[in-house]
């Protein structure tokens, strides 16, 4: 039934999220007030029961603290991820919450809010969507054939970069893959989300340049223990601090795109103290 | 309460959809047999109440029949908008229905399956998701600097072409809307959906080039019905067998981006009577 359905789930297109009128002039403020407010909650929560763990997230970037990923517990916050869509109420948005200890990702969780679907994982325990198992597709590609990737269906993000060299790789790189041919391109704009649809098996491959490391440190572990691969662009080993990441449904699909995709420069998110927060909105 | 959520409402990825194994090996068997399965179901329940009715989608172009939308009551029905997703069992397919009589659409229903979203729209009457009243965003770009859209949240699909010219026409597009700039690129994968998106106003402009009559009938209507604006990618009126849409929050909007986008040829859906049913699915 539709209306019990709306009913019951909350919905931002449904039931608008009340914006502060001296805030619509500017999306940008909105964003930031809002990232500010649902880290500033998590944060303290989390302080109040561990006040000797560190954080790394959008605030704690902003007041300009270095970010770097040192051995202490560690907790990675995306307090919205799919910025854009939150300020559109294009329905996608999540909360990214990863934990690490000795720059080791122990759990993971993504929350998709618009339609309630709580994706977590913990190191060696598999990965849940709702408490069901999850478990990537497990499509390898067609081995025999130059490992053809065409029945691969591929999520990925523009991002927010919007400089000539950085959309002439990233709008390059997806007429590449549609050349090789893949079997479709997505996009629902939040990084975290959509590479839990590579570890659901709904997609085989999700690659992104130039996202931040709270965009995709929760989800990476979720497509591990689903039975994925998170590996960086160029192939080489993943380093959330990287801005690459490169997800796939095996390690022979993961190498094929690969092979394809070019990257472009990004100053990696444990470079410089004064990462700017303007680029963090996906 | 997410269990309660996973346990009310039909999810494939949940729930996964039994998949004969003998059809397993080929994704477009599967499409063409469930595609025509619930076609028939459509056409067999309508035509039982509506013997003189025509019907224009997937099946009766299969069979040879010529596609002409003539002044006759005619139903345009997409059993399955998404096929891609569907057999990868991507989270967004949609039924899209449309009724004609004089060749103009009199209502229009999208039912987005898997999070049971229904849209609708009734001529003259207003669009409405799950019966709450549907508004396009009122999105008039900044007509002080030459109607700049750096706001918009465009959806689009890359489709089922797959030759050089398509697929460098459709990119290049993505690259220069992006160079405008505009605010994001989403892609869902159901033409349908996508463009409810822009009745929602969740997003501001969809563009589509080489999807067919049925992908768009419906929601071509419920973009209207919501306040929104539909014509053809060149800036012409729209016309659903040109195989060419472009759906916006605004006239000033639809015009910006219709200067912006190129197109590439592909034959009218009435102009022949064998229209590849390969190409149907999105």
């Amino acid at each position: 039934n539709p209306d019990s359905y709306s009913n019951s789930v909350p919905n931002p297109v449904l039931n608008p999220i009340p914006v502060p009128n001296s805030l619509k002039s500017s999306a940008a403020d909105l964003v930031t007030e809002t990232d500010q407010r649902v880290e500033k909650f998590l944060i303290m929560t989390i302080r109040r029961r561990f006040p000797q763990h560190r954080f790394i997230g959008e605030e704690s970037i902003g007041a300009g603290e270095h970010l770097e990923l040192t051995d202490s517990p560690t907790w990675i916050i995306d307090p919205i991820d799919g910025t854009v869509n939150f300020v559109h109420r294009f329905p996608f948005v999540a909360v990214s919450i990863a934990f690490t200890v000795n720059k080791r990702t122990e759990f993971g969780i993504v929350y998709s809010c618009v339609d309630n679907k709580l994706f977590c994982a913990q190191r060696g325990q598999g990965a849940f969507l709702n408490g069901v198992p999850l478990h990537a597709s497990g499509q390898e590609g067609d081995i025999l054939h130059d490992y053809n990737v065409s029945r691969c269906v591929v999520v990925t993000e523009i991002g927010a970069e919007r400089d000539d060299e950085a959309l002439t790789t990233v709008t390059t790189n997806i007429c590449r893959l549609l050349k090789l041919p893949v079997h479709g391109v997505r996009a629902l704009g939040t990084a975290a989300v959509d590479m839990c649809q590579v570890a659901s098996g709904a997609a085989d491959v999700y690659y992104h340049i130039g996202m931040h490391c709270w965009d995709i440190a929760a989800s990476a572990l979720i497509v591990q223990e689903a039975g994925g691969i998170v590996m960086d662009t160029d192939g080489a080993e993943f380093d959330m601090m990287s801005r690459r990441v490169l997800a796939a449904s095996s390690s022979a699909v993961a190498s094929r795109i690969a092979q394809v995709i070019r990257t472009f420069p990004c100053r990696r998110d444990d470079e410089d103290p004064c990462v700017s927060v303007v680029q963090n909105g996906l």
